[in-house]
């Protein structure tokens, strides 16, 4: 759902002999019903894969997934319209995998990153007591660098956190900004991205607690800054930390962080996710945006650099995809999960 | 002394037609004395007025400037150079008002930003009473923004700081970075830096006490970093403060706020220092950089936006333009300052 | 009319003070009537001035042009809007003065560079014949660039022209291109830019035969390719010509041009409309944008640089600003001129 | 030779796992030698592989090359360092591949591109009889997109041609361009570009004749420019012809055109070298620059779009990837065909 924009475009590139899942059916406005995907404009490299330029797009229909055989959907549509139909889809017993914020507060609905929190995705037990079948999401992309990085340091008790970001002009979709704005410029404000930050990170590191999440309580603090980068969101961290930690136990931390068993060889799940980097000058978008391993797992690594620890503080600066880890392939991954533990 | 570069070249735009200085001598390197500056490369758009083109290039040499009637300099030099020769012109006589980082740190040195710090110039007598002339310096560009983006808000007692930076790539000079570094990229330190606005921030707002200057104490963290545009310093700023204003009083501070007797009518002062913006989109480098007065203070106010208070926090962030304010702008308007409290 | 876009916000920074014309009326879209010019998005530093700011939306209605006693109109209008609104503002006694593309080709209506064919003007007279007012136009952004240095080698005999050009974002408006397509990028298309170039550029050049323009019979191939500069179009133009020019002679006829009488001391001709530079690095965007004279000038020069000649060839590259000489300013000299000739 | 710099960094990822080839020595300049390649700065992603990275640098010494067994070498060397070394090499019977520009207009040296001319393979034969080893060199990187995208179009009898071209800052190398410098601006030169483009380009599709090669006759007007796009090196063409070709048969001849058996199933070989596209809006350097073959031949392609013809006239854009096929991969094809013909 939603083929024909950035992150839509990535979701194709994702699917492309998918060990797991086959693409049965691309949907888009109505506009596009009946349309070859290779009619419409490629924004990424590889955008548009040969493997499905002759499908043709059906309408953003339940019933016609249905006909075509969907038993899962990858939602690559704009919020407002994303809120209604994944509801339907889900309801109708489509599994949906979205990267549209609509559901993502949903008490039953997860956050899902699943080196993160595999076990909220028991929550599609939860949902299923309402519906045939569930929604899953990934996180906004900024939140996903973000939580990715604190993955490794969770233990050293987090108070608060001061972030500014760093993030590329792709974080806005297509056409997105105008290039009258951002052409070697700086835009000090993202709409609606701020408080995203803020509650969907307090929820993706929350306890399940019977049919809900509880949140953690962290004192949050973000300001979301659009850079002339094309990819790639990069991220200053300042977290004031409960545990007094010296930089070589953060940096040990950091260094033999190991993912769960639950990802451990999924397709798209790197082998090493949160990298870390002694290089001042790193990471940089132009370099480490496609960290991860090779094939499907490219991009859905972070890298964090310019460590610094002391006095109740940790201090360093990420980078993560936030088309790859932050958008498609994140859902991807969800999806993967779902399929490993029997709940497709 | 330095005309070449493009902090030196935004000196030499500063001084065209000049009420109180007239340029009598430019110094560079050895190889290009004897050279007119208008065989050198333009960094800046008119950065080699033609009322200047035709003057020769001196060494780098104090008997030289001196034979030239020179009775101050400007100093845009790379901070290795700038340490022995700035000190032995200020012990001949001359009074230099300087750029560069050499001597910011010295105890009977002012870092001069004269809407925070005009007492500080008193420090001119106690140079004196060991050297003929007096060294002035001007903040590093980064820390010049921060720190006047705070001077309205003194008074409610800052505790701690957490800034991280998006800074334009003249910050660097000429050459400065590759562009195979910086386009459509960012990069996450900048050598040396975020000590500089740790320790010149808390030395400009500190108090003269006799021969010296007693820093304040406050806790400074700060992210320093490059994005991909040409001019104009952003900084997001977390202010944590003893004092629990609300929003409507920090603004109120901001929108009220006067410049300070001594600086009122200098010709490189703006009217308006500190200028405050409910846009949120806004300060923006591209639309805001040169925000002051026209002419002599053009580029020489900040732009505070995205102003947010409570909880005994502080939260903006602000702009300034690093080559103006930051610069040969800042170092012209502490030789006015110097002009007119009688020091030269 | 249409004073809220790219090149309407430059209309409103060139009529402040002008000595002229006084504005009485801004006009907008319908969505826009009733709100204060202030409330726009500025898209210029400067765009949305102060003197300005107070200033209420009327619709694009004639009649109420009239009311606030508009004798003549700028419009920065879109193509297809603008055809109808400036043929009824003519036929009500306006005269127009227009950037837009719509009534450019009309047989009575000049594409006005005033260095060039001040005489063309003489069709106000015609078009009198049939209305009040008149439409004058001024060329496409990219023609002008091109003309304008064509304008002292016209002696040459030119027979055959092929360009390739390096045109700004801006001459695309606002939005124009979304970021994601010409960030760090080249987009070799510039929709229905290549017919202007040929169909303006020899109208310009065309001689007044009755009540309509002959235009010239030369063989102009184009490349019309956008480029991530924000303002300034480059041109590389390679000219076959009849007379076998050496180099010294060619650069001596850039050199020794002077504009004709009829456009001196008018208050945004430029004392010197075509400059040249020996520096094979420039023009730049950058650096020479803004070539002309301070003030009402700025811009509205443009610059020839990299000239060769020989065998009955002519080079060179030349850049103009899109913005200044290739759009708002163009049109108010046109205006000045008209001023000036007695026709309004 | 030469493996700390963008090229180089390209060539060390071209190598890793080569069929043809395994890396015994990397050289740089002495102050590198012993040093490990992974101290070496990225400059390119990918461009340190984990595979090379415990290497350490020889210095540039052919015997050192000797002693760890090396038959061929790549070099990615300055022109004015490359020319002794390579000659030694040679001399010592080492195969260089060399993308400098040194030894391109020696009478017995070729400048390949395997696709237009491997014929030219046989001065490997002549040389021979000067010294133990040969020297084969790629063409500026200008220069192989041009000629690759005229080779389909041989047969139409190229009289004249015409080209402006928009090139990406990394052809400059590594430092390259001050970011000061191209940040959103246009450069409209290239020190000793367009003489290389109108030299190579006539050798290059040249004949043997004896023991040299008698270039084309062709005449070349080029304008190299530089753009700020990182990579890909689009061209403006503009050609007049002998043959009156229609478009449909231009078309024809660039679609139907088929590598010639010699090049057939290198590992760098694209199946198509030359692409063809009737989007106006392509060929672009951030969707197509690594147009071609997945792994190996991946940047070996080049993309013509906005194709035109008839009067005796052909016009279109390419584009090309500047550092593989205009570069590091060119050499690698270029010695790879060398293997297959028995010549090392």
């Amino acid at each position: 759902m939603g083929a024909t924009g950035v992150v839509g475009q990535h979701f194709l590139r994702g699917l492309v002999d998918h060990p797991y899942f086959e693409l049965v059916a691309i949907c888009a406005s109505d506009a596009r019903t009946g349309q070859r995907l290779d009619s419409v404009k490629e924004h990424v490299p590889g955008g548009i894969p040969a493997e499905f330029g002759g499908m043709v797009f059906d309408p953003l229909d339940v019933e016609a997934m249905l006909s075509r055989g969907a038993h899962i959907a990858f939602s690559a549509l704009p919020s407002d319209i994303a809120g209604d139909i994944e509801q339907r889809a889900a309801e109708k017993g489509i599994s949906v995998f979205s990267n549209a914020g609509a559901h993502r507060m949903d008490a039953d609905v997860p956050i899902l990153i699943p080196e993160i929190n595999a076990p909220q995705s028991a929550l599609a037990i939860t949902q299923r007591r309402l519906r045939k079948g569930f929604i899953f999401t990934n996180a906004n992309c900024t939140t996903t660098g973000l939580a990715m990085a604190l993955l490794p340091l969770i233990s050293l008790g987090i108070r608060k956190m001061v972030v500014a970001s760093y993030q590329a002009i792709s974080g806005a979709g297509y056409p997105g900004h105008s290039a009258m704005d951002i052409t070697a410029n700086v835009i000090p404000y993202i709409s609606n991205e701020e408080p995203k930050v803020r509650r969907e990170c307090v929820k993706i590191f929350g306890d399940v607690e019977g049919d809900t999440i509880r949140p953690r309580d962290w004192e949050i603090h973000a300001h979301c800054v659009r850079v002339p980068t094309l990819v790639g969101h990069m991220i200053s961290v300042h977290l004031d930390i409960e545990e007094k930690a010296s930089l070589e136990q953060v940096e040990s931390l950091i260094e033999n962080y190991t993912p769960p068993q639950q990802v451990a060889g999924l397709p798209s799940a790197p082998s090493q996710p949160v990298l870390f980097t002694r290089d001042p000058l790193r990471p940089q978008p132009r370099l480490d945006v496609d960290a991860g391993d090779p094939e499907r797992a490219r991009g859905m690594a972070v890298t964090i650099g310019r460590l610094e620890a002391g006095e109740g503080v940790v201090r360093f600066l990420t980078l993560s995809n936030n088309l790859v880890r932050g958008a498609a392939g994140g859902s991807i991954l969800n999806a993967e999960l779902a399929c490993r533990e029997g709940l497709l």
